[in-house]
């Protein structure tokens, strides 16, 4: 009897159906290979299952942003390297891995960021600080510091060994590293250390699977490319890059006019207010229907609301009540089992889709709702008290609980934003669960777990999965921990300030009780001048974050993104995840409560200090201390920063008013993207690009190409140099 | 499009393939149910797997067994009232579950007793103590108070979700719990409450699965057939029953001869000595030979023990050391992945059972060793960092790492099992890993874990499924603590202490580094007389015990068990965890570490203090304490308890002089079990029935049967009434 292994493709290559197999190959040798787009590979094992990322696509390749990826270079590996094997349980896939090699990726678990040596799963929960990599949005693609990337399309819940298993081979293991018998603890575990190193795989239930492979050189090419395979980045509306506050969830329609009016009237700066489930009849789970008990009106009080330039944003999750009017419609269109007693819809069933969509945009989007929060779209961990439904649930579509628990965020996403784009608008959104291939969805991932320095670590994964996460802000510790947290939400993707537990804004009172007994801070006058900074602050880097977020659109580069992808050979980079980088130039070093001073590593090259302007050596840490507010932000040498003034909202006919700070003899162009901010329309060309340079001889200069002739969006007041 | 439902059988019966179609049916009707033995029903659902606990059977059924259990009942319901459906991770079962049912089993997970309203995984690992039902010892079998069992023979990590989910149905589910929305956290979860109940089981991989009915009419009855189904329970040998001393990893020849020697001087009452990892040349992995610095003449060292009356056992795991002679031979007949570099032999394989016996035989049985303690053949928990073999692991007979995990300390224990009994000797032993129909196994589980609470449940739970545990002795932080933990220890499956970490016995010295320093207790004497006489306590156990496991063997009455299998009616048993029953008419409730007293549920009828004979009423509570040298027993009315005069050791010409407590005015009459201790030769005839009675007339009377002529065991010198 022979020992089983995990056989190599060029051995169990007649067994296998390769649908491509004939497909061209440029630098990946073997029939089984074909490249699906400039620097894109499929290799296709076995026979993969139906319900996958890729089926359920969010968007088209992005063949035109993929052409702007101008750097090429071959995988490391070719895929007759690439061991498979089927069995009861689903498939196992073994690839190659170098013992330097870093692997990044997986989705946003918010507890580990370099993911070398451990088993990881891809298993939506709602504990995103699972060592297991629960999250919220797990995602099966990774990154190495070899300059590739992998994508398994699979919607199973795979395993992924990262390095940490060694498979039985021909000639004897090496037992060097424990000559003696153990008789202690200490002794025991000492033979864990392994030689050398694999990945392994485990795709539960699939018999086969398709594998993509993303060219570098490095990991910011393989991540661009995976994006715009997703479709690209999402562009959202201008007023998304504003800020976002959610009242408490008992608000009536009163109460939020009431507290949006004290906003203008202390100009606090927001863009979009958010209603918690009260606004509905029944919650948990929906009836999607307003509650007329608070909101006697609702045409009205959006009207209201508009009117005071709040876009307005509504809670809701999937599951649906029996008292909702689509109840006994999508009833037939839902899975078996019962969440909360409500129905889980299948939105693999284009029906179902359309039942729930139309009541969405009759009760929220007709109405004048710009925006949605979709709540517990994901799965409880693998838990002996569960609140969703079962791994073991069918859908109509023939998915099961499984595949529908790493696709729901997806498609929910999908069905909901389907609704304003059938009206030219876009959106901005925030979501519980995602997935692969989200870049293109404009929706940005919360947690209940708040735990600051997570969310930190969060922001700068964020980047490598084509996802987005916002560092909400809810109550705080202290007024150092109000203040070190908003300073984070105003360089994250979504400058959510999260309510729905509170009657007062936290710079109002920072105890949650207190709040609700409407005790204000002393010092509430002084402490919301300084969020009020902050903000202000935020709006002025709308014009900078647009522009980052059209890179996403086009070119697939994230706009948050942890240092090691943009210097994947430094070494100090490779557990670095206390900072991040933001856009083409900003690096962000968020301090926390209790500290009052940090390291920040900064790379090879110039940095100059944001408040400052002080000028550093890369290539080293640095102790850094700043006031509590005041966060800790570098910009690159040689760049060209477009700092706007402060808006409270932005309009229709916002025109901001832009400072270019200027950094270094040589700064680099900086394109400011240009649109109606709004709709769809850049996509059929009106757009502008607005490229701006400076060199010491003819000082700022700016030049714009393009088809938009709307509402002028940018106007530059000055060249500042640093 | 129709919702998917989980089809009831009678919908999808002609879609499924019943192999006993025709089968005889009593109580159960539809053509699927087969009786596969009295009071037992098998279902056959879909194809099933070819590698689960009936294939890899311990010991044929006890067909004459099941004809001792007297009492039969239909079971409360149909088989057409089991759901059942295939999809790609495998197939789903649905049976129905009452509301007022409580439900226990499901192995050894040490801290959950009652096991309602969660989902349990039967999942080994090395963790007893997880919430998600992880143990040493998972089983996917289970009993109700309705009085009926249910096992899936099923190898996978199945998923049993015990009354927690719903399912929907044709009528509109209730939503009163809940009228007005949820706006705090509170109301949110409110509509977690289900209001009807049924028990669905998730099987990964396979396309159909045996389920197997055992009939009560209660608990006792059910389990009964359950263990007579497996087998029949163990019947350890008679020096099996006395007390266990495990010595330091690191003990030479020397060490284990002169603390050996010491026990012998100070009448330390011992039956088995056990080696650690030191008496081999590698561990981890193993090697299986002897480490001949430690131990330069195994078989001078083996009789020398022996010649003190010491049964010697030795320690072991199932991973393969390169240097061990079998690896060669082994390898091919191994898993694909290595375990602490190891080869993991694939024991569903007879060509690796006897590579492997073969080895243990020369290296240990042959020499004179009569036991061993198989560790680590478990899993760790669902782990970023695993120790052990992934699922996805392939065996050579063709078994996945899945099904191995849960069937390899079975497999492990039957390839031990076979060298003793091969040649006409019993013997018993130490186990990290169990699983289904384990009951013939003379195998005991220990753990890690150490926490005395879930130690005393572990006993209580260890009766449901067919398993033993040990409440293993080894540090103490206390005087109190080390007599507490010996108490419980006297009134377990098997008093071991394992004082593998300690160079003294724990009498001597509780503290672990202390003890490795030498530092003994100023009051080791005091405190060595009273374990002592606690050891001495567990040796006039032995006759009562041996009695209590040849029940086990004939009759499947677990000799340890909760007391709501002998009272499933008595509400107040249902959650009972801290109390257990041993033998027909003990009720213990331990006493732990800063407890002066405790709460004991004594079920109804009389119940007598077994240290003061005082009598009390049944059916209520009551708080008791006890000095820190006893640990609350109570004998049930009418019962004839033999007590022995103690011994140090059980040789082969031992027999037990016994003293008949009469507890009550009409007892129940008492069978000893009379055969040469040691081999199979009862099964052969070679047995007596002591049958002890008493009136207050006639006073105490002792009749024998049976065809066993060799030494006398037993001898009855006294009958005390209490």
């Amino acid at each position: 009897m022979k020992t089983p292994r995990i056989f190599t493709l060029a051995i169990l290559a007649t067994a296998m159906s390769f649908i491509h197999a004939q497909a061209a190959s440029e630098n990946l040798t073997g029939s089984n290979a074909e490249k699906v787009a400039p620097g894109i590979w499929r290799v296709r094992i076995g026979t993969p299952e139906k319900f996958t990322p890729t089926y359920f696509r969010s968007a088209p390749i992005s063949e035109n942003g993929l052409k702007t990826v101008a750097n090429t270079a071959p995988l490391p590996f070719q895929p007759d390297k690439i061991g498979f094997q089927t069995n009861a349980r689903g498939c196992v896939l073994e690839l190659p891995l170098t013992s330097s090699e870093q692997v990044f990726g997986f989705g946003l678990n918010t507890k580990l960021f370099n993911m070398g040596d451990r088993r990881v799963w891809i298993r939506p929960s709602d504990n995103p600080e699972s060592e297991a990599n629960d999250s919220h949005a797990p995602v099966p693609f990774y990154v190495t510091t070899a300059g590739y990337g992998v994508f398994v399309d699979s919607a199973r819940y795979v395993s992924f060994y990262v390095g940490n298993t060694a498979l039985v081979k021909d000639q004897v293991q090496s037992t060097e590293n424990n000559p003696q018998v153990a008789t202690s603890t200490t002794d025991l575990y000492k033979q864990r250390l392994l030689s050398d190193k694999i990945m392994v795989i485990d795709v539960p239930a699939a018999k086969g699977v398709d594998i993509y492979f993303f060219e570098g050189p490095t990991m910011m090419e393989a991540v661009q490319r995976y994006n715009l395979f997703s479709g690209g980045g999402c562009l959202p509306p201008l007023w998304g890059l504003g800020v976002w506050y959610r009242g408490k969830g008992d608000f009536n329609a009163k109460d939020c006019l009431n507290l949006g009016n004290q906003f203008r009237e202390t100009h606090i700066p927001c863009d979009v207010w958010g209603l918690e489930p009260g606004w509905q009849t029944q919650a948990y789970p929906c009836s999607f229907l307003w509650n007329e008990g608070r909101f006697p009106n609702p045409e009205q009080f959006i009207e209201k609301m508009r009117g005071m330039n709040f876009h307005i944003n509504t809670w809701e999750h999937i599951f649906v009540h029996s008292k909702s009017p689509i109840y006994d419609a999508i009833k037939p269109l839902s899975g078996n089992f019962l969440v909360w007693n409500g129905l889980v819809p299948d939105f693999g069933v284009q029906k179902a889709r359309q039942i729930f969509a139309e009541l969405q945009d009759r009760s929220l989007f007709s109405k004048g709702v710009d925006s949605v929060k979709l709540d517990e779209c994901d799965n409880q961990p693998a838990s002996p008290t569960p609140w969703s439904f079962p791994e073991c649930s069918t859908f109509p579509s023939g998915m099961d609980g499984e595949q529908m628990h790493n696709l729901m965020g997806l498609l929910y996403q999908q069905v909901i934003n389907e609704i304003p784009t059938s009206k030219n608008l876009r959106t901005y959104n925030s979501v519980r669960a995602s997935f692969a291939l989200a870049a293109p969805l404009p929706f940005v991932i919360y947690s209940d777990s708040y735990n600051h320095r997570n969310y930190v670590r969060a922001i700068a994964k964020s980047g490598f999965s084509g996802l987005l996460w916002t560092p909400e802000l809810r109550d705080a510790n202290s007024i150092e921990d109000l203040f070190r947290r908003t300073e984070t939400l105003v360089f994250s993707s979504q400058t959510l300030v999260n309510c729905w537990y509170m009657k007062n804004p936290p710079w109002m009172q920072i105890n949650k009780d207190k709040s609700n007994r409407d005790e204000l801070m002393d010092n509430h006058a002084e402490v919301t001048a300084g969020i009020r900074k902050l903000f202000e602050l935020r709006t002025s880097l709308i014009p900078y974050l647009y522009s980052a977020f059209a890179q996403y659109h086009y070119n697939g580069i994230p706009p948050f993104r942890a240092v090691v992808m943009d210097y994947p050979q430094d070494t100090n980079t490779w557990k670095l995840d206390d900072e991040y980088l933001v856009g083409p130039s900003l690096l962000v070093a968020p301090l926390f409560e209790g500290e009052k001073k940090r390291i920040v590593y900064l790379p090879t090259g110039d940095w100059y200090d944001f408040w400052t302007g002080e000028k550093f050596a890369g290539g080293r840490k640095l102790e850094i201390s700043k006031p509590v507010d005041q966060i800790p932000v570098f910009v690159k040498g040689n760049t060209l920063l477009p700092m706007a003034t402060p808006v409270e909202y932005v309009k229709p006919d916002t025109c901001f008013q832009i400072c270019v700070r200027v950094y270094g003899s040589n700064p680099q162009p900086f394109v400011l993207f240009e649109d109606d901010g709004t709709t769809w329309n850049f996509e059929k060309g009106a757009q502008n690009q607005i490229q701006l340079s400076w060199t010491t001889e003819k000082g700022g200069q700016t030049t714009q190409q393009g088809g938009y002739s709307g509402q002028g969006r940018f106007k530059v007041e000055e060249w500042k140099k640093q």
